[in-house]
């Protein structure tokens, strides 16, 4: 992990941030639905689509830059992989810029897409609760669905990354976790367990999302604390991490 | 798979299960149809996006934790890996508590999200037959599907882990495989294949789904066992297992 | 390859392609369009969702069952392999009559529980061409499609199996390019690449699909061999086969 | 890569390129949409379909076919592991010959399935802008788009074929990244990333898609000059190229 300069280190998480945001923001914005003449054509990719999609950018950018980076794309695992003992604390400021950084600029370009047709952002595939969740639940719901698939999340990544995981299957496990994780959740929230990735969307947004993103940085990085903790308590073992 | 302490791998098998209702039952639930305004919107992920979410759900707890448990999350599994010679009858018990209650664990943290915009539950993902069987297929078709669908289920996870099988791969497929059974019966009977699955949204449904659950105890076991002694008879060779 | 008794790979064979038609022609008579009331739910899997089940069928079959086998499920895999050098002519027999005979069996499950709501099985998912084909395509048309796609079937199964492939991922290709191929063509032919499965449910249908079986034994099977030819001829490398 | 003859690695390119045209542009004309007596059935396989087969095209031709030629099957990923110093410059004319003459080969087969029902070719899959664009996106919306999704295309490929990366996933990870191009910006410009894929259908469209086809030569080749300098640049380290 520390054979690679920091500045290629940082390089590959603004990469792969940028790549996360474009590809599963970018899918949900321009594709989830295909209208023509103002008519559903029922050809659009819908939440299945942008699950994939959302997966999709980890997986292949995990096996492109992971090796150089770790791969973690994401503020949240970051933390969560500093708490159990996988990555160094005195990265973390770094990372987490690079990695805020790389999402806004992939907003940045998919605001110049999806404006090309004349159309308005709308909510840009933003996160939100309340009357900002796609399907109205209530802050709460919110809470408890980041906390618990953070969570869970981080278990996957850190059981998937040990030594005694499979040899090069990390990626994919970790990737299609994310497409899980999108699976069930777009209704509630649309989506976050990645502050970075809430960040870049909502500065664009024609909602109210920015007064909702402290959710989406508190539920995550806590979710993640307590997978990496759950994992530590009950499933580390001393020759395998 | 002896390596391990028990209770590591009872916390792996809870984990997992947990991690199977939440991710498949939750999908279902959730998202697989999406209204808005009381109008069907068509972004749903439809018994497509189910089918995957339980399937990825056994894929990536796999790679996570199944060096740890065996990655069983399923007392029909446990019971088919034990008639098969894979797993020890000692432990049986054990992992299927730790299935049952990580099952309805996972239920309660669903029932908490899916009620957090004031909707009700419904079937709540439930498994049936008759009446409560999605498309109203009987009891007999339910048993035989059931029966059919898990004895091959046994039949890949014995193929697949076999020593001869491509090491690595054996998450891949064993996942895989619960998307495709999905993928075939989730008309019939919302697709158990896995008594603590189908246990643990039973306790929180509102249709008497409970009266119905000994049906998805019995066929999966049933299965289960029939697959362990056709892959014994048929399949497999001493040097290989 | 050798190293498995008759009995064993027959087996295998007959399992193998159980579970091909059980998933692929399962998945598209059960949960291709789900209707309740007489009203098209949106929830049904369409066709993308039978095109995964049935590349699923045979990934997973692979990795379980195809190091007993080979993992054919599929007399024209067998022809194909067996002009490509890759497997014996005397075996073929044999393989052919176990293909068929698994076919029929799942077809006669698949009977079972698909009129277990009372529901007429009408084309039971049977492959045709002109009226019987699903956009109603000519019979050149079906023969076009079906003998092209088999012979790339089969240049994807030998350069994926062959000595210079990456190991292990061959059961992935080949599992992917049996959905690609449903991708493709489900509209025109409904798709065979596979006279076992065309058998296994013609003889079950309520059309006349029987009287068109001849193309998916005869379009498959020199598609196969083409395909083989290509491979030998213009890819194949002594060191490498 | 040199260990192959020269018309060996040409037929694998010509072989790959008509995979991925037939399976890329065929699931798009013949299944994307599947209508019944005039009426949309719903079963259609949507962009999500056409995204997925896209992918599995280099997903099953890089296993099948990689280790002979490389596994291109692209005009513009030649130029770009040229730059990249991952291919030779020499053999650039060939492989774009051979990718094109695949591609128009693919289409014309193509066409003769597609027009055996008696229905016209319309836009034939091919790739558009403004007027031709299936979502109106503009000229510059559909550069950017092509240019940034080519580039990031590179960026993968470079990465996950590094030596550092692991061993196998390759072509997984760079099939599943053309899956998730095509479910970011199908509505765009239908996605490109590819000038022979373009350059094949517009001969066959009855629309003027040729009159706009220097685009999908240029901004995917421009795009795929910026990924590997970027790659080089950030991410290469001499004991990993």
């Amino acid at each position: 992990m520390s054979t690679y300069s920091t500045p290629k280190k940082l390089a590959a998480e603004f990469i792969g941030t940028f790549w996360l945001v474009l590809g599963g923001c970018g899918s949900a914005v321009l594709a989830a639905k295909f209208m023509a003449d103002g008519v559903d054509t029922g050809l659009g990719i819908g939440f299945l689509g942008v699950a994939l999609a959302f997966g999709l950018t980890v997986l292949t950018g995990a096996y492109a830059l992971g090796p150089i980076s770790g791969g973690h794309f994401n503020p949240a695992v970051s933390v969560g992989l500093a708490v159990g003992g996988r990555f160094s604390f005195a990265e973390l400021p770094g990372y987490v810029i690079a990695q805020v950084v790389g999402a806004i600029a992939a907003a940045a370009v998919l605001y110049v897409i999806a404006t090309g047709n004349g159309a308005s952002v709308g909510n840009f595939a933003t996160n939100g609760y309340g009357d900002l969740s796609p399907g109205k639940y209530s802050m709460v719901a919110a809470l408890v669905t980041e906390v618990v698939l953070t969570a869970v999340f981080l278990i996957v990544i850190l059981g998937a990354t040990a030594k005694r995981a499979a040899a090069g299957f990390g990626g994919l496990a970790i990737g299609l976790t994310l497409t899980l994780i999108h699976l069930i959740s777009i209704p509630v929230t649309n989506t976050s367990v990645n502050p970075a990735r809430s960040t870049g969307v909502a500065l664009f947004a024609e909602t109210p999302a920015l007064g909702q993103l402290w959710l989406f940085w508190v539920a995550p990085i806590v979710g993640a604390i307590i997978g990496a903790v759950i994992y530590k308590a009950l499933l580390a073992t001393a020759s395998d991490e």
